[in-house]
């Protein structure tokens, strides 16, 4: 089993088969130690946190491979904390698709002439370069069109996905009286499908019980609580 | 004639027909005393700035009349340093809509991962908020369409009017052997119409002649040398 890439949160190693397996790790993105889906860099360690993921991303692949939505998942086995996929490949050098049902994070940071903080929003999508030395900027259509990322095409598609998928997670949070903010996906095409990748976990979404937020692992206790028993 | 806002580089009065006045100053956006036609604060002061940039603007103005293009240009007064517009309403609180044909500035510093410094761009279109305590944000149609600021249908005449209006520059230029990179507009409303306001002048776009950036005065200079003449 050969380590092939290291990550912020995740180790990724090639199977013999031509499968990859995905090692959860406790690392999670923040700032000056403080957890933040959007940030960056690698902000803290918490203990857990690396299963606590992958328990919930598990629910999550399996949930939407019940209802056919394309993914990159094969199983999980929690006590390794590891996930093995498909391979995949990723539109241009990595994308980040974010639904947003509330503005907050930096949508408020950009749009805050025009926004309250927390203001309802229409399950909107926004696509962002995966690129640490440019802070994850922002792209539209055209431009990821232009650029030879995504056709308009696959944009949409992708778009579609996007929302559909949001909707998915937003619900099952929704039973648990968990309202989602936003989410964070990353997709890429296996053959010549457009799949969701990488993980769902607390780490891509912000979720909020009334005005409390939930911290990823508290939320994956509260969304997994009747399964465990 | 009543003072009602100061600009960065202009100032606006009403005049007593409800028109409006604007007096060009001799203030140029950039930062650390460099011009730089992309910075939201004033760089420096170039003497005679002002009256260049309005000379150009007449002349560009002038021309997207004769081709009917809506604008708010009613005259110039250069002696004056003033122009007299018909009254707009802004989209918002106002934003600012680029046309790019090479990679440079803002474009170059967020997508530098995909394109290289001076890449041609086939008349890439983006809309920034006007939010200086926000360094003039990028925003999305489906964002501008969310927020209230401007319909899909708006956008798409928004766009379209971009293009022809910088390649109807880029033309003007061309005889003059010189390149349009990008080049920054403003719209308003007049009634229904979606017009051209504020100005054309060498302070809002990037030109060259073969690899050399050419300064707004120098601009209005070789653009109108056969005009003075």
């Amino acid at each position: 089993m050969k380590l092939v890439y290291q990550g912020k949160t995740k180790d990724v190693y090639e199977l013999p088969t031509g499968n990859f397996l995905l090692k959860f790790k406790d690392d999670v993105t923040g700032e000056d130690g403080k957890f933040d889906p959007g940030a960056n860099t690698v902000g803290l360690t918490i203990e857990g946190a690396g299963q606590a993921g992958l328990r919930l991303t598990k629910f999550f692949f399996e949930l939407l491979n019940d209802k056919d939505v394309p993914t990159h998942y094969v199983n999980a086995n929690i006590e390794e904390s590891t996930m093995e996929v498909k391979p995949a490949t990723v539109f241009g050098s990595g994308l980040e698709v974010i639904c947003r049902y509330r503005a907050v994070g930096s949508f408020l940071r950009r749009y805050g002439k025009y926004v309250e903080n927390g203001q309802p929003l229409d399950a909107f999508v926004e696509v962002t370069l995966k690129d640490d030395d440019r802070q994850d900027p922002p792209i539209s259509e055209d431009a990821l069109d232009m650029l030879g990322i995504l056709t308009k095409e696959e944009y949409k598609s992708l778009k579609e996905l996007t929302q559909q998928i949001g909707s998915i997670v937003k619900e099952a949070l929704a039973d648990k009286c968990i309202e989602l903010y936003d989410i964070k996906f990353e997709f890429g095409r296996i053959g010549e499908q457009i799949a969701l990748i990488d993980e769902i976990s607390g780490g891509n979404m912000r979720a909020y019980k009334g005005d409390r937020y939930i911290e990823p692992l508290e939320l994956e206790r509260l969304v997994l609580e009747d399964i465990s028993k």
